[in-house]
């Protein structure tokens, strides 16, 4: 249970930063090099890398150097996981709307 | 777009908090009092109420005073956006994998 929120808060923390959703954004349509993931950032090497390095924390994102290329991809089921939470929440609060509608369909007169 | 994506920010890092995310699985039972949603945390009520301040700006969580007693209420809407957010992203790396899946069949020897 722990280690399931210290996770989300690593994944929303993430996702927050407009330039880290560019990178998943990008990572989901396949694999990318650092510097195509660079390209379409107004932003130094460097400051790309430290982007990934927290995507990298969060477990979205994960790398492997082969020769001189460091290669990214997405990781699917740490994206899930942050669909998930928030999808539960959606579905509870439809739940709640559904048992008012019924409380108030039996109480017409309230 | 720039609106989209402020607000994307705002709402992910709205929720990479973990009492912030207490917070919203109460409400989305149901809307609640300030003081009913700092009952589960152990925190000071202002504490509370600053987490609630960063949850109204990212538009996640509404309240209205009545008297004494502000209620708050979650907003499914924004919830819904930062789902689809994430929702998009998986598609298009399961449309990735697809396609990968598809070159793969039709050259069986690569």
């Amino acid at each position: 249970m722990l280690n399931y929120n210290v996770s989300l808060d690593f994944i929303f923390h993430a996702l927050a930063d407009p330039a880290r959703r560019i990178i998943v954004e990008r990572l989901s349509q396949g694999p990318a090099s650092v510097s195509e993931l660079a390209k379409p950032l107004a932003m130094s090497l460097p400051a790309v890398v430290q982007h990934l390095q927290v995507l990298e924390a969060s477990g979205l994102v994960r790398s492997e150097k082969v020769g001189r290329v460091r290669t990214c991809r997405i990781e699917p089921a740490v994206l899930s996981t942050a669909e998930q939470w928030i999808s539960e929440r959606r579905t509870s609060w439809e739940h709640h709307l559904d048992k008012l509608g019924d409380y108030l369909a039996e109480h017409p007169d309230e």
